[in-house]
């Protein structure tokens, strides 16, 4: 049976996709896989996400250093907050991260009875699609949405996946292909695409337009992050 | 307040959703809500959804017509399936129709709650776009999707809404954009555009490529079937 590839528009819409023999990509573009993946790029040890907030907090009594946001900030006495440029340099080097988001986090905790978990954003698109292309799995894209909600940059990044897989792995339904023509037709200027998306008016509230413009960078980095026994490293 | 337009994609995702003030529009192209409008057009007296194919089943004893699907066939025992073609001319005239399908009737059952509930079609789309616009609610557009799944056509449907209503209705989050998008990009050729979707495959193997060529016709029909009781009429 040859490979096929589909896409989870929304986290909530998990429970009519078995992952079981699949490679699931999580994506959370704005801005946790973003995150992970320049952290682990810069030298960090490893990430363990949560999806719950507490859970994280205690991580820091271990030896962690606790980051994530809720609403887009900081968590009140977390080291970190959810911005790539946190995750940059020395600094990072050897760490071990326990991390939370408002979506990202969840995404990964839905995905984790997947046969492979790795985690996607534009900053490592061709790893990523170098391993699904070269694995013997079918693909499941699950983007992180808003909360449950469709957001168009997870989609963007799940239709980039589709569109250059398109030669070698077959849509399982209609969402790989409204993903993919997304895409095409952002790709020439994403950010551009995804002035008007509510997100991006959500973080530029926030005051953090240069993070939207680093998230969108493709393949800054050659790494490629996998889920194993709850923890990402590369 | 301003009015807003929001599209819910697949009827899993409902629960995000606040109807109680909202005009929701229900839309399954292919091919339950291009019926129901092609049937009041006609001039049958109303339409009673059932999400329950058995409960549909026993309306044949309390006078009506029994019509629907399942997996895209008439269900066996019923007086008519889910073509536009068998609901015209002057056999349909005064019919009360029970109906019940795989995604349209389960849509509509979950839609019940809002302050308004029209039935949307390509067939009537400027008659929809007219009662949204001189409305006072905001507007949910729920796509029914397959079994869950998102799918091209509803969101083709729920994109020329969007469209239409631009100038008047902002987006509540980035659902109605990806959809206007889809649209603009498909709007010249939709038939074209829609002919790699998995729904119209499945159709084309049912050997129905006329229902389908008919569902994408703008506005043959200037009826607004809202539903009230349990009950759809015009």
């Amino acid at each position: 049976m040859s490979k096929t590839i589909d896409v989870c528009l929304s986290p909530e819409l998990m429970h009519l996709h078995n992952v079981q023999d699949r490679t699931v990509v999580v994506v959370d573009i704005l801005r946790a896989t973003s995150c992970m993946v320049t952290a682990l790029a810069n030298g960090a040890d490893s990430i363990m996400p949560f999806a719950d907030l507490e859970e994280c907090r205690k991580m820091k009594m271990r030896g962690f250093v606790t980051s994530g946001e809720r609403e887009g900030k900081k968590v009140d006495g977390f080291d970190k907050g959810n911005s790539p440029f946190e995750y940059m340099g020395e600094e990072v080097r050897g760490l071990k991260i326990a991390f939370t988001t408002t979506n990202g986090t969840q995404a990964i905790e839905k995905s984790k009875d997947a046969k492979q978990v790795i985690i996607g954003s534009f900053l490592n698109l061709t790893a990523v699609v170098r391993n699904l292309l070269l694995g013997e799995n079918s693909v499941l894209i699950v983007c992180a949405g808003w909360k449950g909600r469709v957001n168009l940059e997870d989609t963007l990044f799940a239709g980039a996946v589709v569109e250059k897989l398109k030669d070698y792995l077959g849509p399982d339904c209609d969402a790989p292909l409204a993903a993919r023509h997304l895409y095409n037709m952002a790709k020439d200027d994403m950010s551009k695409f995804l002035s008007e998306s509510s997100h991006v008016k959500r973080l530029n509230r926030l005051n953090i337009h240069e993070d939207f413009e680093f998230c969108l960078t493709v393949d800054k980095y050659n790494v490629l992050p996998r889920l194993k026994n709850g923890m990402i490293t590369v």
